[in-house]
Formats: C-alpha cells, structure tokens, sequence
C-alpha cells in the first residue's frame, strides 16, 4: 500500500467502526455514543486532526491507564450560575452532555452562566460543543488547556498547553456563527499529521529543544510550539491557563504533562464553558438585535471574505451525501485495534 | 519650539490640568473626576495612546456635539447575573463606576456576572476598569467595539473596530496578572501618533484605501487597519463586536462610524465586561488554587519571560515617584483648550 493511498468510506460506516473499535476495547454505551458522535462530527466536517485519527490516542491513552471507559459523571449544582460536573477521569464528551442541560437552565434563569468539568481526558474539538450551546438559542464560548508544548512570548521553553479557544453565535434557521482555533500557532495534531506524512512545517509554528526555529515535525514535537500572533496570542493562551485551569480547581498544562509522565496520553485536566442567553440581554428587542448581526456578517461575505465556519459546514453537507476520504494507513491502523487485547 | 521637544511634570501639575481642562469645558463633577483618573491611569503607566493626548479627542467629541458632558449614569438591575448601565450618550468611565458594585454583587451571588454598559462614548484603556474588578479578588474580562477600521481576514474594507479584549486575574499581595491588547494588528493611537510625528509605520499594520500594504500611517488611516494574528485575532474581532454590539442592544463598529457621519468623535457603542468569583467556583479551595497560578507565572518569568503588565506597573512605581515626559508640543496643545471657547 502506497503512503498516500487514500479510501473511501461512507459516514455509517466509519460510525459503526467507530463504536465497533470502542466497544471492543469496553469503554461503556453512553462513552461509545458521545466518543463516536465527537469523532464523527470531526470527520464529517473534514476537520482531520479532530475526525476518527484521534482514536488511536484515544485508546492509546486507555491502555496507559489515563482514562476510564465507564465512569459516570456527576454534576454538581455549583452555584446560581456556575455547574460543575466530575468527569472521574473519563473522556469530556459525556461530561458535557450530562452537565450541558443545566447549563442552558442556569444561562436562561441567570442570564451568563458557567460549565466547569473537572477530572476530563480531553481530546475533541471544541466546536462540537459550542454548536450544541448555539442550538438552543444562546451564545458559547469554551476553552481548556491541554499539555505544556507551548512556550511563552519572549521565552523558549513549554508552559502552556494549545490552548484551544471556541465561540459560536446563533443565527436563525441558519448555520451558526462559530470559530474554535489553538492559542498555539498551529494545533499539535496538525505537527504530528506532518510528522506522520514526512513533512517540513512551516516556519512560526514552532522552536527546537535548544529554541531555535524549526521546519522539522519531529524536532518541534521535542521542543516548544509557539504561540499565535506573538505577545497577544501568548496572553490568550495564559489566560486560559487561568480560567480552565486554577479557577475551576484543574490542571494546568504544565500540571496535566507532569501526570501524564510521558506517557503520551491524552491530556488530563479541565474545561470551562460559558454560555449568555440573548433574550435575557435584550428581552423583547433580541430578534431585531440579532438581525443587526446578520448585518455584520453580509458585510465581511459582501468584500469577499469567509466567515470563520463556512468550509466547515459545506463539508458537512458533502459528507453526508459522498462520504469521506481517508488515509488507507490511518483506516488500517484502526482496524487494527480490533486484533489487539482489548482494554483497559 | 522644536518637534521632539518633551516636558517633564508632576503627576499632581497634570491631574490638575486635566482636571482644569474638562470643568473648563462643562464637564460635571462627577465626569471630572473619573475622566481624570482615567486618563492620568494611563499617563502613569507611560501608555502615551491612552494618557493625557486623549483629552484632544475627548474635547473634540464635546465640541461635535458627540458627547453629554453631565449626564448621569442609570444602572438598571436586568436579570440574577447582568447589570446594564445606560451611559446616556456620555463618556463610559462614570458608567463603569456606577454600575461596578452591582456587578461585584452579582458575581458573588451567581459566580458569574455580566455588565454591559450602553449609549458610551468610549476612549479609555480596558485595564483601567480590570484592574477594579481584580482589586475586588475577582477575575475580569472586558471588550468593546469601536469605529469600523479593520478589515476581516481575507477582506480589503474596514468591518470591525480595533476592538480591544482585556483579562486581569487577581494576585494576593501583588499586582494582578493583566492584559489588554486591541484586537487590530496596532491600536488606532498608535497610527494617529505615527502621522503626528511624520513617522513610517511597520508593514502588516494596515492596508490602503485600494486594499495594498502600506507604510504611510495617513494612507494607512485612511485604508483599512489588519487585525493581528490573521485569521485567528479576526474571528476575536467578529466576536467582540457581537458580544459587546448586538448581544448588549448597542451598536457595531460600522453603526458607530455611521453615526459618527465623518466628524472623527471617539467611538460611540457599549462595552461589555464578565467578572468571575474565585471563591464561588472553588469555595474553601480558592487559597490553594491561586497559589497553583502563581507557579504558571513564575515558571514564565523564570525562562526570561515578561507578564503582559510588568512594565506598566514598573513605570506606575516610577512615574509617581519621577513624574512623567510629555511631547512639549501635547502640553501646549493641550493648554490651548483652556483658551478655546468651552462648550459643550
């Protein structure tokens, strides 16, 4: 099989290995629903880097001991507008899902409210997440850490994670406004693709053990990914650090990689997700306001530019009908874990 | 009098001035006095794009018509977590302080608040209004909209303000962990300051009115700005000018430059600003959580690294003992108020 052979596949049917492949190694029914629906919504949007590549860390990490495949999560009632759920080292998906109802209660009673998980193994695109805060009507924003690859503006050495930043906007009977970028200048799984394939990456992305700049995948995996747009992208990043890490009782990056203990796990730390409810801002005047939105978005699509998601959502149309295209290794090295020990 | 020429003077001479200044022209006293300290924040903390050269503008705006130099703030209590201050078409400083108490209240209650300060003719530095929030032990974020300036990634005409985005983080017995930067490649000050004194400004700024880079900051004020980061720090754009447009019922960027209609007042619209109770999210645990952020910053200041503030804060310690260097040509321009017909 050439390198770069690639394979078709329909989405039911990557859905079924999906749940298949998690099944098999025991992680429990809800785990297998909410794991294959995050993995599936990656690869339907063609986002590469967040589609069913990530099972093999997935089951990585559950072989290494770093994550259940079966706790439930417990949801606390934290406080009038904060909700609190304890994964117990289990993968955020269902984390989510169990606290998200609350969550939405909490933003219409109060108007902003708060989600933090706690005691996550984090793995999936963020925009899963704020689509489903976007569907009931409301505003998101979430963020998390992740490992300490990152270094600071002006330093030269990891201490924050990628750092993920996610926001997304409803717009009536269309799809949402929504973007979700690293804080790093690239995200790690898109340096691990390149490394995969052989690949030079692009200056900027990245800095050797020693703190020079490299175009060399595996290097950058040793030595510190930079952040985006310089001094300000490294802020963000801290703030996350901040706000996903010691506010809501987590892991740090830095913290997250030191339990990790090389492993190379998935990281395990925490997450927190906003959402702000529009009529609870503006009441009655929230349909003529978030018409004001539309506005703004025809202004940027009038000058031809794209709104943040739009590729995303023409992919997701594509897919359904066409399937997707896979790496033939990356759909081989999954069937593989079917032949494996299972667990655990 | 020759063009570099600068002035040194006592924080004290220049409060005064200021102060001088602004009831001159028919500001009440309440407004004297949070304009003031907000312009002598930024003066101290040797932010020359946000010092005393605003008062140019703010005088300007009054003249314009653009701006109450009295009117009084009404805070109205708009659901369990948002407070809402009307500004009443005057500048937001007052605003901001009228409304703070109710905000710190709320966040205490729920965990989290929001305020969104409405109808303001804004022109200050973000920080100045985080640094209250973190002096309260909370955690603080604020953002707004300004005049449409900015071209979005992959567009050639101005769509979004500069929109600055600021964070601050308390720390016990020290300065709080706080930035705050203009979403735009460069604050717009930054530029005016470039063309006052006739210098290039670096490429990746802005672009001219035909949409090619430029070096000139007038062909550049006159073009479109570029937002940092690319892709990234124009999707925060987009984000900011609906969370602090129409998700608080005020007006975007390119409502504000409309409403403006070519005068070149400071910005009019709302902000909006999110505070965060440690102690709501962490209970008796928040002493030792803080505790763990103070290991992140350390761990970036000890690989060379600056924090975001560090020389703002040093200069604050130096200006208030040293005074501060002002271009002699501000100062006269400055006392030249004091002999133009007030009003208002």
């Amino acid at each position: 099989m050439a390198p770069h052979t690639t394979a078709r596949i329909s989405l039911q049917e990557l859905r079924e290995l999906c749940q298949q492949v998690l099944s098999y190694h025991g992680f429990s029914a809800p785990h297998v629903e909410q794991l294959t629906a995050t993995l599936m919504a990656g690869q339907a949007d063609n986002c590469a880097s967040h589609g069913v590549y990530r099972l093999l860390g997935l089951i990585r990490s559950l072989k290494a001991g770093k994550v259940s495949p079966d706790a439930e999560p417990e949801v606390h009632d934290q406080a009038p507008a904060i909700v609190r759920v304890d994964a117990r080292q289990a993968f955020s998906p269902l984390a989510f899902k169990r606290g998200l109802p609350l969550l939405i209660d909490k933003a219409r009673d109060c108007g902003i409210a708060a989600m933090a998980i706690n005691h996550c193994v984090h793995f999936s695109a963020l925009w899963v997440e704020i689509e489903a805060i976007t569907a009931a009507g409301l505003v998101g924003l979430a963020c998390n850490p992740s490992h300490a690859w990152v270094a600071p503006a002006g330093g030269r050495r990891p201490a924050f994670g990628t750092n993920p930043f996610a926001f997304g906007w409803p717009r009536p009977d269309r799809d949402p406004f929504v973007f979700d970028f690293a804080t790093s200048a690239i995200a790690r799984g898109d340096i691990e693709l390149h490394r995969r394939s052989g690949e030079p990456i692009p200056e900027g992305w990245a800095i050797d053990s020693d703190g020079h700049p490299t175009t060399d995948a595996s290097e950058a995996l040793k030595g510190a990914m930079l952040a985006f747009g310089g001094h300000k992208g490294s802020a963000l990043a801290a703030m996350i650090e901040l706000i996903a890490g010691p506010l809501i009782g987590d892991l740090t990056s830095a913290e997250s990689k030191a339990w990790d203990g090389g492993v190379d796990a998935l990281p395990y730390h925490g997450e927190l997700i906003l959402a702000l409810d529009p009529a609870r801002f503006l009441g009655e005047e929230a349909p003529r306001h978030l018409e004001r939105a539309e506005t703004l978005f025809q202004s940027i699509q009038a000058q031809g530019a794209r709104l943040p998601s739009e590729r995303r959502f023409a992919a997701r149309r594509q897919t359904a009908a066409d399937g997707v295209e896979l790496p033939a290794q990356l759909l081989a090295d999954i069937r593989v874990l079917l032949e494996e020990t299972p667990g655990g």
